[in-house]
């Protein structure tokens, strides 16, 4: 008997949501689901093609990258939900931190930002429904960390551009690995996996915007904090809440 | 006992064309439907799902934003599909507006074109065929008119470009609101919706021409009369009518 | 009783094909079947929706435009396709024409060059098996012939640009028709429609092949004669005829 | 009775994920399945539509091109296959060479740059994890090898490309011949239909990054090491191995 049974199913139905909205073809990508009273985060196996993934396949480890449950072993990416875990916990300083999923993929207009290095600008209310900055992309990593512990090194150099770019991962839930791909969060798994949808929705945007004006303007601050406040600030009044 | 239980079917069908038609993604897009006698339109609930959205989750307002019908939350954007029928009234000067429905969605090409702030010229007959003149692009919306009923100052921004532009939207079913993405109307709920599918394909297309040719020249005024004439003009004689 | 009960079906199964082989939406596109002893073509309705479409919509003509068997109005393209079928008897000079079949879209690659007002040159093997020389363009269509029969005209554009780019259409199954989209035609009715996707194809890989080097060379034309031979010439050895 | 049932029904199965994963329309592509003990491959038959393949249309040939089962004629590649598989078994040197499979594609993506007569330079991880280095691309083919053994000439072009630039094709199972369009292969049919679904995603990703930045740069050594490694190398650590 699983005692990481919901988790588990959370994980579960995250993941088949990557190649449902076309987010990355057969193995590629992978979501976790955050239990941060149990301390553990349930995360999809290594190499299993999503048309034969399974509840029981979803693996459970600990903060310290121990197994817990599950007999397969873990996406390769583990390392880097792992430290991510790590450091929206200690952001939340006590309380419960408000990301319980993340979610990595190669969607292609996402990948090819990050392949050419790029943040993603502004450029409409899309993007600032979403994320009141540019969305981020970290520097290629260097040589001593790809030697090292990889997907440790891949989740530090993440908060590292948090850190060094002063944002604030709670209110923008996007960000791209240079010469990789995204990682998104959520409150949970399955917001993961929109934010991962939306991602890849707005780098098309941007990719098409570019092409029509190689100097197209990003948006004026009043109006990226009207679309974020619209949605997500303390007088929020879109939606049913 | 709903006494607009037409209408609010009219405004379901409509709203789930979006994501028929792949014109917006999750929650995002709005229709609404407009009965000028009764002086009522009936639009989305704000933030609800398509593969959720049930025809009674309709809601049903009165032309001062009242709502008459519904126990949901209207779309965030009502104010600017209000600010529209007003509008699309008073052009029709004591007649029947022949305009019955409004779109709203966040279509890809279209809001690049959106966020590159600019207008859709007339680059062939499949434009032609549903407009007479360049697709408009209002200006960014100034800092005290966002600060200002944000979704009212939407809809006065539209109105004022018709004006400045000199277009008459009964002829020219589609516009775009720069930095956000486009507004079609149509006769019914149901051809505002084939207007943005229209508007998508154009936009496709002029974003293609123009990759092969960023001085791609537009269609002879006379073969856009022909082609306007030919569907919309007294002799039209496309279609079975 | 239909005596063109089969034209009809043959008709009526390749216009089906337009929506499934996504190479028009809504009404857009129409495709003809031709009995050449009989002298008549069977066409789509004009501004009927592929979903509501039934054989027995279906609208038989004769060759100089007069309607033999069908109760709706012919499509508004009728008239292009009636100086096509004209042009190919006359070619063919006592002989069984080798054209059975014409169809019309509005496919967004191939019109997106018809709106940049240039033909595809030969980039590849994938043009060359189904054309041994760059797919033409008309020139824009002059104010006196647009006002004058439209679709007649549009007919007579192509078969001038046949005759000025000595063009044999029995050997060169496509072209775009400048500002506005492309006709294509074959054997048969499906086969018109196959080479409408394969035209579609084309363009996309052209427009691809130009946006990685806007200098692209063309094949040479040992090449393409070998993939033409391959396919259509006397010693043709692909298939299994 | 067939004594190549097993080796069809991969072939088979392989040939219908071609048009499944969208990789080419109608009869375009062709998979076969190698069995290096008995001497044999099997391929899909020349022209016959996807939605009419049969196990037992599948055409068995031995590594001299004579046909030991089957009724149907080989695909017209089929001698670019037969070179492909010669050549594996020569580099594996007494061994059993490590690729049961070849896919030939119209893909797309892969195309345009096979147009545009480009390889594709390891622009991110994406790509690094199915090959350590350039996507190659052979040089034109010249007129005589063209007026000869077409097919079998394709097949010298590929291997002659893999001893110029150095590449192993067990470490880089893709290559494109300008001018026409992808080979890739595996270690079964299935596995080499993966490879092309891979290539035209790679090339997806790498025309839009060279749109984003002409002169994007290329992901250092040591990452493009790393991933390889992390997937294929002797301390794999990616799937369940």
């Amino acid at each position: 008997m699983s005692i990481y049974k919901t988790l588990r199913e959370q994980a579960f139905e995250a993941n088949m949501e990557i190649p449902q909205r076309n987010l990355a073809i057969y193995t590629w990508g992978n979501v976790s689901a955050f239990d941060q009273d149990a301390g553990v985060f349930a995360i999809k196996p290594s190499g299993v093609k999503y048309e034969k993934l399974k509840p029981e396949d979803i693996v459970v480890l600990d903060l310290e990258g121990k197994i817990v449950e599950g007999k397969l072993k873990p996406s390769s990416d583990t390392g880097t939900h792992l430290i991510l875990y790590q450091d929206f916990i200690s952001r939340a300083s006590g309380v419960q931190a408000p990301i319980k999923g993340i979610c990595h993929t190669h969607s292609t207009y996402a990948v090819s930002f990050a392949q050419a290095r790029q943040g993603i600008p502004v450029y409409g209310t899309t993007h600032a429904d979403h994320g009141a900055c540019e969305i981020p992309c970290t520097e290629i990593m260097g040589e001593e960390a790809v030697k090292g512990d990889y997907e440790i090194e891949t989740g530090k150099l993440i908060v590292e551009t948090f850190n060094k770019q002063n944002i604030n991962p709670f209110h923008m839930p996007m960000i791209l690995v240079a010469g990789h791909g995204p990682f998104t969060w959520g409150e949970n798994a399955s917001q993961s996996v929109y934010n991962a949808a939306v991602l890849e929705e707005v780098c098309k945007m941007a990719q098409l915007t570019r092409s029509l004006d190689p100097n197209a303007k990003t948006l004026p601050q009043y109006i990226i904090n009207k679309h974020w406040e619209r949605k997500h600030g303390p007088n929020a009044y879109y939606g049913q809440k």
